[in-house]
């Protein structure tokens, strides 16, 4: 609760340090009050209070140091008052580490039925029982208050792609509208569990440069305590979500942290960071873990192939995660094929390890100044297959 | 490999130790070349080469000394040479303790297709792809060796309840011949992985007290290192299976362990161990965990009752376990209700933890006489349901 910088009547709740640049590549230092957060960081994405599969003790071996739970979801179900009755997310989910909370913007784009955006907030049919419900910027904040993440979002829209440039321009402003009134609630209220709370706005735009551009000069103007990219990774081609990010980091400032929300695969983080962002979230090795392919360091393996069957070497032999040290891909392939649930425990854990290996990795490259050819050589085997032991 | 009894021709492969008695209550020590067993004890059923949702660190943490492996899965998913491959069952899934394997007999008779009976062996279609299979008593040693398990069993056949005595002594006559086939294979081989391996006998004999005791006397006669008693707890009242239990162990000799195949409720085992019986295995607790149903020391608790969504205390405040130690009753039931798949890591964790809590707990109870005020202490609270909160 020290230590913040106070500008423009805005208290700046996160520290974030800039430790070091190399070309567009930034390692920094994102402090909250559960602790430090290295940057360039992974999110591992927790819907439900969860991390699908993986323990709260388990996430913290993996390196994990911050995780994201969904607004959404929590909103529907267990309900906000009941997370903040059990004392907010933190404590209902025993994680120690730091929370990242999304405002349900995303969720309410992908997944309710009957949608109406009006200037006060989106009203929304749940997925779950078709109940009727309704986000305002006011009332995301609120909740995320209750859930007490240590970084909240604003309210946003998300525009689908392909979509029209007039209706990507009115969205934007909504977009800022609401960000604006998501930061004015933010200061008019006062965190409930004794430990700061940030605000991140979301730069949005579609696939449009000046929008984008627009967009983040806007938000920037307003001041937060960091900015996400959204509105990306939605089917867009890669060279054009390459581009938008390129275009957002530019403008966005040099002091404040860029998350770029829902990415990716390891090679899209890679090119991303090249492009200047410090945080990702994807549900990619949880998911992809429990559909039985690994990421490893010769490549993707999807361990139900049979040359696995009796294959009694790691996943990846260079990991250090407990599903590498103490199973064989022989075994692993055993479990998934007698659909045991540890398989997707085992799965699970490996790729988070996995993920956050990469990107401690990636920061080491830019401390040295070497990641543009540590990115190069990383780029070729990510992309290959795992075939069979010999591989 | 040390220290063996020597008698009649037959190595004693398994140190058993009584160390005391209180009434029929007996606390022992069982040693294998993994460690030391403290009897009376719980073995967590790891069917597939996996105890479901539970990995082999958590399984030690709970207090898991022993677990179990089920030859006819193993055999049929992944195939035992694949085991023998990997070095063994104990490698194969990274599991330091014991381990007893069945003998095929009991999934033969409970999960296979068009079983067919000859004295040679038995016939079966497996129950995941309807292929032909043969299992003869030598096959089921020689299978097990592959295993490498601490503690084999032999073949026998389960009759059903209820079942005609002329069946039943027909049956046993057959499960007797093949007990002794059993050993004598046993006696033509030697262990794989420079462990021993022990081999018990089953006694069978339906629900007939004087076949029962002639089983039991046939297989003493024939010498083994341990005796399971076989066939209850598959339909009859519990009344005929404390019966069935108390006739076998009032026979078995009191230097070797006695072993209560598919037992059971907290209350069937508290019964059995006041009745003589050392080692127990169930899926309940692992099975009961995952339909969100907990022991605890206050009785039985439906987690998904609605009287739990607010109810932030530990599911069993006395448990020193992982889940109750980090996690609540509301948080919990969340995800039950959001489907998460942790939520069934958590209960079996607690399930297990609980099982081991109690069987220790009654191992105390004999070793200071007190069995009997223990008991019936116990099974007051294990038969009562926890509704909600303050209970």
């Amino acid at each position: 609760m020290i230590d913040f910088a106070c500008r423009n009547g805005y208290l700046f709740l996160l520290k974030f340090s800039l430790i070091h640049t190399d070309g567009k590549g930034r390692a920094g230092v994102l402090g909250t009050d559960r602790g430090d957060v290295p940057t360039p960081m992974f999110i591992p994405v927790g819907t439900q209070g969860a991390v699908k599969a993986v323990e709260p003790r388990e996430l913290e071996e993996v390196g994990a140091r911050i995780i994201l739970g969904n607004t959404y979801h929590l909103y529907l179900r267990p309900g906000i008052e009941i997370i903040e009755r059990a004392g907010g997310l933190h404590r209902f989910m025993s994680w120690a580490g730091s929370i990242l909370t999304d405002s349900g913007g995303y969720q309410v784009y992908s997944l309710s039925e009957l949608r109406e955006l009006t200037e006060e907030g989106v009203s929304f049919k749940s997925h779950l029982d078709g109940s009727l419900h309704c986000f305002t910027p006011e009332r995301v904040i609120d909740m995320q208050r209750s859930l007490g993440s240590d970084v909240m979002m604003v309210l946003d829209e998300c525009v689908p792609y392909p979509c029209s440039e007039r209706y990507a321009i009115d969205s934007n402003s909504l977009t800022i509208k609401w960000a604006e009134r998501c930061k004015r609630q933010m200061l008019r209220g006062q965190p409930k569990y004794n430990a700061d709370q940030a605000l991140f706005a979301i730069v949005q735009g579609g696939t449009y440069p000046v929008i984008r551009e627009n967009s983040a000069r806007a938000l920037v103007e307003l001041e937060f305590d960091g900015y996400a990219i959204g509105g990306l990774s939605v089917g867009e081609p890669q060279e054009i979500m390459y581009s938008m990010t390129e275009i957002c980091t530019e403008i966005l400032p040099a002091e404040k942290p860029r998350y770029l929300m829902g990415v990716g695969t390891p090679e899209n983080i890679l090119e991303s960071i090249d492009r200047g962002i410090d945080l990702f979230d994807c549900v990619l090795p949880t998911r992809n873990g429990r559909n039985a392919v690994f990421f490893t360091r010769e490549g993707k393996l999807n361990i139900k192939n049979a040359s696995f069957a009796d294959d009694f070497s790691p996943v990846d032999g260079a990991c250090t995660c407990y599903t590498c040290k103490n199973f064989s891909r022989a075994y692993i392939r055993h479990l998934f094929k007698a659909r045991e649930i540890m398989a997707m425990q085992l799965a699970s854990i490996h790729n988070l390890s996995f993920y956050l290996w990469l990107i401690r990795s990636a920061r080491e490259a830019i401390l040295e100044d070497r990641y543009g050819v540590w990115k190069a050589e990383r780029m070729e085997t990510l992309s290959a297959e795992v075939a069979d032991a010999v591989s």
